[in-house]
């Protein structure tokens, strides 16, 4: 990982852009909110993942708190997603995508850092995916939506999916960079056909063929 | 309590089930959701209180997450609900019983945890409530449901007078497996009461005698 | 800050009134609660911004667990709101000033906190503005309010220029009591300014002119 970490940082870098730009304007959609609000809550979703990661694992102050980078991307996607904010109608793909994009990066990279730090192989695959789903969790809980993870055509498995591949690729001995990219396409083709055809997980037995519901 | 420690660890592990399984229930109840959705409620629920507690006392990673029964147990749970739930209907019972077993060991088991970690009697209660309702008060907020802890009959009282009996046994010098039970059975016994008889605590005085209100 | 300690510490506790007697009125006010609701709800008012704070830089158990004192105040808080709650009409301005004493109190010493515990100046503001504003987040969030840190005449932006300015001034090496109130008293008039205009942060361009918006 060491000589590779720099483009694991770059991606980590973008992810954190991305959600931050995703946030904000999810944020934007969900509820009236001022320029504080949009961007606070585009700062939440960029961090909230890999804070929580970080509290659990132990490394605090978390990570995004000491490299001044994370928070700066964070911002900037944040303010970037206020003035596009009228323009919202046009914006559902790129939304979408930048949102799987976070997704990917962050799932692999949690996982790894929780292997890292000494998890088991259930835990880190949990801890991967928490980073990729933490942040965007919080944001909705802010704006009174049900979390997206909870609801949504097949969101938490990809990430699962990706920490998965993750851990497994670092137990076999072969993790590095080109592991760490598949991991993440996979996810992200997972995710983007999801959203695509708007396939959903199983539902529970007595939900099944009820009409008109959601 | 090291000789006593296996049953203490199998109530522990019975309460992780009984929590994952009643978190999972409580979840479809509350909102349409995937088999994801479902099993990751029911892991919240079962694992949230814990996760809370050792965050607070710091120690991390937390112990649910070094011992993979815990999380085994959590997903089970999630997954049997998952099957169960179109007999929704007929389950309030068993669901309010496992949610008060739940209750009683997490707030038994918190509260002595943090003693061991030293901190005081008032915190120490409070950090064995928590581990008690904390769970099941995420999975409520995930959903959006006001948490039964701010809003039920007599829910966070039996987790306060569980802990409270905890601390004061330690701190007697009387505590071991016996006085777990009492505590634990106690702590049952109210809920109970208060499940069966449609109990609250006190209203706020200009609350009182309002017709039709909740 | 060593021969002033004294005072900082007992604005820090009055602070902790202040906010769990306004935290608790806020949680009658939004729904309709028992007397263990109401309490509970005024201590996490008072409490969950240190402790996400004290989480975060990694000084756990949280200080306001050490400190027996705090706990009691924030009880004493929300147990005088429950008296009072009846009243609770005529309260509207205490409300709002004891509320901006606790977010000017709580800004300047999460930042301080932040700095002593090597936080960069970027994470340590943010991290004095969520001790200000966390608690009254959360309390929003398990009430089902959207925060008001995400809708408010001026809420966040206050705590930001309180967090800015302390950092500023450890920096600057002129940091002590005098300063401390300095930047508590700015934080204190912005937000009483916003509460008596009615002022709010730029909303998003296409948000503006909306008739009866919000």
């Amino acid at each position: 990982m060491t000589t590779e970490l720099p483009l694991l940082l770059v991606l980590d870098l973008v992810g954190t852009f991305a959600f931050g730009l995703n946030g904000a304007l999810t944020a934007v959609r969900a509820a009236q909110l001022d320029i504080v609000g949009v961007v606070t809550l585009g700062v939440i979703t960029a961090m909230g993942g890999g804070i929580i990661r970080d509290v659990l694992v132990g490394d605090v102050p978390p990570a995004t708190f000491r490299d001044w980078r994370y928070l700066a991307l964070a911002v900037a996607g944040g303010l970037v997603a206020f003035a596009l904010s009228q323009w919202l109608d046009r914006l559902e793909t790129p939304i979408n995508v930048l949102d799987a994009i976070g997704l990917s990066v962050f799932a692999v990279i949690g996982a790894s850092k929780a292997v890292a730090f000494g998890l088991g192989v259930g835990p880190a695959i949990i801890l991967g995916a928490v980073t990729g789903v933490g942040g965007g969790t919080i944001r909705d809980t802010l704006v009174r939506q049900v979390p997206t993870v909870l609801r949504s055509d097949l969101y938490a498995i990809p990430a699962l999916v990706a920490a998965a591949l993750t851990v497994a690729a670092i137990h076999l001995g072969i993790y590095g960079l080109p592991a760490a990219l598949v991991a993440a396409a996979i996810c992200f083709a997972i995710r983007m056909l999801g959203v695509v055809l708007k396939l959903n997980a199983p539902r529970p037995p007595g939900d099944r063929g009820l009409p008109g519901e959601r």
